[in-house]
């Protein structure tokens, strides 16, 4: 086993009591072993999302799979989902993924937009096309705080409403690449965040 | 100069009489010098659309921008977009690929899509997720005649117009990648094109 999976040994986080009944839980990029024992300190959560990434899927397939089955919404990116399905198409990767548990599939594709997979359908959200990008990192996590921010405001769990924290998702993740660090999302305006969606929302209209 | 340039050196096409009078006019990938020869043999073409690929742009830089004032549409991929204007950020590099001429971009993606460039505004196709890509050769020149047939058999010219012909063009490239040569899309009916058509379209759909 890759012996950088030892750096992080002494790592046991241990959820504050307050955050114990939290109904929404997100477990963002780390060791899966990490993941499901934050998830057993939350004593009933409605919704579970979960980021992962290819190290994890090569190094800790079998832990990252006991993950996937508590998992509602897993959010990875193209390669990571053909690797983590052992298929190159991505439609099919997606079908397998979705046999190992999460009810959706977020595949974040950057510059290209998202796809979320679900048993019975595809949602197609393009991505906000930026004159400029400066620093594409973080973007994939501020995807999940913007997703996850937008269900919690909107007390949401359906896939209908899951459609909407993508869009909010997207366009809150394409402020976060303007800027090094966290320096245009920490000065973010929710009139920027407004007006940006309607432009968004326009990209893919007909009439 | 490129020795392969020379293949083509005694190819000089000339239009029989009866698509003299065409009222839409398509200038597939070839030696811009020649796309202009094609152009000038047409009386008085209501639409030009074109394409063309990084060898002439690398090339024929002169003749290909001298073809590009003369034309509507521009039909060309990511890199040869970025190639073309001699810039990285695709939004940046469309707009200076419209101030060569072309009233619309298209910018095809492949996998990703296409995106629809004009002065005022951008509009994004997603592409349709296939389960199974046989050959990916032809897609272009099949999104182009689907665009142009679409244009044909409708009698329009505005922009709102396009975005339908852009539907329309991904739509029947995507049988052209499910077989070798044109096996899938001569055996193609108008109503398996209309079905994909309505999934296309619930795609990107948010209600």
């Amino acid at each position: 086993m890759d012996t950088r999976l030892n750096v992080f040994a002494d790592f046991h986080p241990t959820l504050p009591p307050g955050y114990c009944d939290s109904d929404l839980v997100f477990l963002a990029n780390i060791d899966p072993e990490l993941q499901l024992s934050v998830l057993k300190q939350v004593n009933s959560p409605k919704l579970v999302a979960c980021d992962t990434m290819n190290f994890w899927i090569d190094n800790k397939p079998n832990e990252l799979k006991e993950v996937l089955k508590h998992v509602d919404i897993l959010m990875i990116n193209d390669s990571e989902t053909r690797a983590l399905a052992g298929e190159p198409r991505i439609t099919v990767a997606a079908r397998a993924v979705l046999d190992m548990g999460p009810k959706v599939l977020i595949v974040k594709r950057g510059e290209y937009g998202a796809l979320m997979f679900s048993k019975d359908s595809i949602f197609w959200a393009p991505s906000y096309p930026l004159e400029e990008v400066i620093d594409p990192t973080g973007a994939g996590d501020t995807f999940a705080g913007g997703f996850m921010g937008y269900i919690a405001g909107h007390d949401i769990v359906d896939p209908a409403g899951f459609k909407n924290a993508v869009v909010h998702g997207s366009v809150v993740a394409s402020f976060t690449v303007e800027n090094f660090s966290v320096r245009r999302i920490a000065a973010l305006k929710s009139e920027e965040i407004e007006s940006r969606i309607a432009a968004f929302l326009q990209l893919s209209r007909l009439d």
